[in-house]
């Protein structure tokens, strides 16, 4: 007995679940090929938020095996001239919008290759302009997951588009960077890596706002509702309360700046 | 080597996903065909709300391939004297209540058959009086995944509940219609196919108040925050603002008045 | 040809779908077991709500096959000394910290044996002190779905950490409990098992406050907008709205008082 996996494709878009595109481009999928098991990863990426996808691809993108072919379609420019990139990293495949949604994902993997989707003998026959997750998305995800053989769909490119970095930086004493990312629990993740911050600061502001935290190893260590400070599962500094949202408390968005005085 | 596909059967329902029924119906699946691929379509259509149902299952039934057992459970009649549809459309297998959450599709696609579940040797040995999906629904999803011999769950019928239409009409140089679906980006779905708009309109009213529109082909042929008109991905007339929410902006709930002025 | 199924992993977290914590989980166990069948039961436990965590795996996982592994994640203590349990129910596999989440599950269906986690070669490398579950339960349930010999995993405890009860009880003509849940609808299920209300009551309080009920059998034989009493679908009380939310227009959270007078 031989047993064939079935080929893994993952979904990532802003298109929540209470509308039916998601359940449109599993369908599509799974009319070319019966045998793929699909993956949801999140739906709940915000509405046209680019950054917000990059964020999430850079981070759940690399724990997959080689083969996954995952599909991301945060894609405000939806039939405009933007491209629709096919990247192989890693050994897996990604299909997303050139808007820089692969930025951070490609900067933790630098791509093996890159190409811009071309053969549209690959896509549904008419490809509607607001809706390439169901005309194009998917059913070229279902073809690369029957013959992955990424060369069929598309021409290498060079160039792609990148977000504009936000770097944290060290400033003598003082290390500046930004929060990339509010999680589901309202814990706010830096984009400062922890070891930027080798002991405990002496003070730390969000928004422009000082911030007094209590500086633990993990949330149970301080009590419900104190604010406190830690390295985040991704090795960043991470603001958060304990049983609680540090975003709700201190009304603070993605992209906010921080300070740290070491 | 032969490979056999493991069934495939979808779950479309209002249940939300804090609450364990899902979870439950899915046990009750596995239980009976632990083979059975289940995948989800949408948990959040809005509570009792048999339109919304209808709009999502026309909408993406027609996408899955022949063999494909879909399971709806938009339910407010459960336990009541209504009954459960095991309907065949273009070869698919769709379990519904019957309360008109098939319109839709029937429209789209006229079923082969359509029966009434009378067979209770297939359904949970308890039947609850308020949670049909875990005893009758899933039992009977699982057993059909397995057998796939419509016949053996119950008898042909030959009416059945439907939704009171609401087609748009044209008067003279004004087509009327209402919106039918607000997807999750708050994009106004329009049940006026774009067929029936041939050109760019002078004026659209929704929900009783003009609305200037800018005519674009797609969202990002115009500039954030502006209000568009284009064509919708299947093929309505549909009213969005660029990365943002018409329906917030507008205050429209599904249901609105649309008018539109040649 | 022998069909060899592919093992199945549930995941039921309060870790919503915005952040990548869930994506990152399901790609830890793929990387370990490309073949393992990963089910979604919930995200959407509320934050660091253990009291809903076990009223959802209580109700849930009893509908599960033999041999399913359920990972379980509502962890306000992750990476403090708290433990990992490893238990084996209905023979079934639970994977769940040691803080009480499991209880209600162990009343209906008590353990054949329950481990505590101690081999940390089953684990990430690395482990986080805020992501036990990428680095420990993903691991753990990937190897445990490739060789089901939960003693490779960590030894026999005999005690473990139980939520303190809240049986409702009898006093007189008077039954006294609380709302254990609150479902999607805004239905409230509380503990009282409807044989302890051998017949419609004279009157119920909740949170303090008298409600008149209408006691029906199932929601449709009263008026949209009506408040009833009726047989939960798991055989307790429960009091909801017709077509509406009993949990907003009474103002009630989940833990608070019933009193039912016979």
């Amino acid at each position: 007995v031989v047993f064939i996996m079935a080929p893994l494709i993952t979904l990532t878009t802003d298109f929540g679940e209470r509308s039916p595109y998601v359940a449109v481009m599993k369908g599509v999928v799974l009319s070319l090929n019966a045998d793929a098991r699909i993956l949801d990863l999140s739906h709940l990426i915000p509405p046209q938020d680019v950054r917000s996808g990059n964020y999430f691809l850079a981070t759940a993108v690399p724990y997959y095996p080689p083969g996954t072919v995952h599909v991301a379609v945060v894609d405000p420019g939806v039939g405009t001239q933007r491209g629709i990139l096919l990247a192989e990293v890693a050994g897996q495949f990604v299909l997303a919008p050139d808007n820089g949604v692969l930025t951070g994902l490609f900067e933790r993997h630098p791509p093996t290759t890159v190409r811009r989707l071309t053969e549209a003998k690959y896509w549904r026959p008419t490809v509607s302009a607001t809706f390439h997750g169901r005309d194009i998305f998917a059913p070229v995800a279902a073809h690369l997951s029957l013959d992955p053989r990424p060369a069929l769909f598309g021409v290498p490119v060079m160039e792609w588009v990148r977000l504009p970095g936000e770097p944290y930086r060290v400033e003598g004493e003082r290390v500046v960077g930004s929060i990339q990312a509010i999680d589901h629990f309202g814990n706010l993740i830096s984009n400062i890596p922890a070891a930027a911050v080798p002991s405990a600061p002496s003070s730390v502001t969000v928004g422009g706002r000082d911030v007094p935290l209590c500086w633990v190893r993990t949330y149970g260590e301080a009590a419900a509702g104190e604010l406190v400070g830690l390295v985040s599962s991704d090795g960043s500094l991470e603001i958060a309360i304990v049983n609680g949202s540090a975003a709700a408390r201190l009304d603070i968005e993605a992209g906010a700046a921080v300070a740290v005085e070491l």
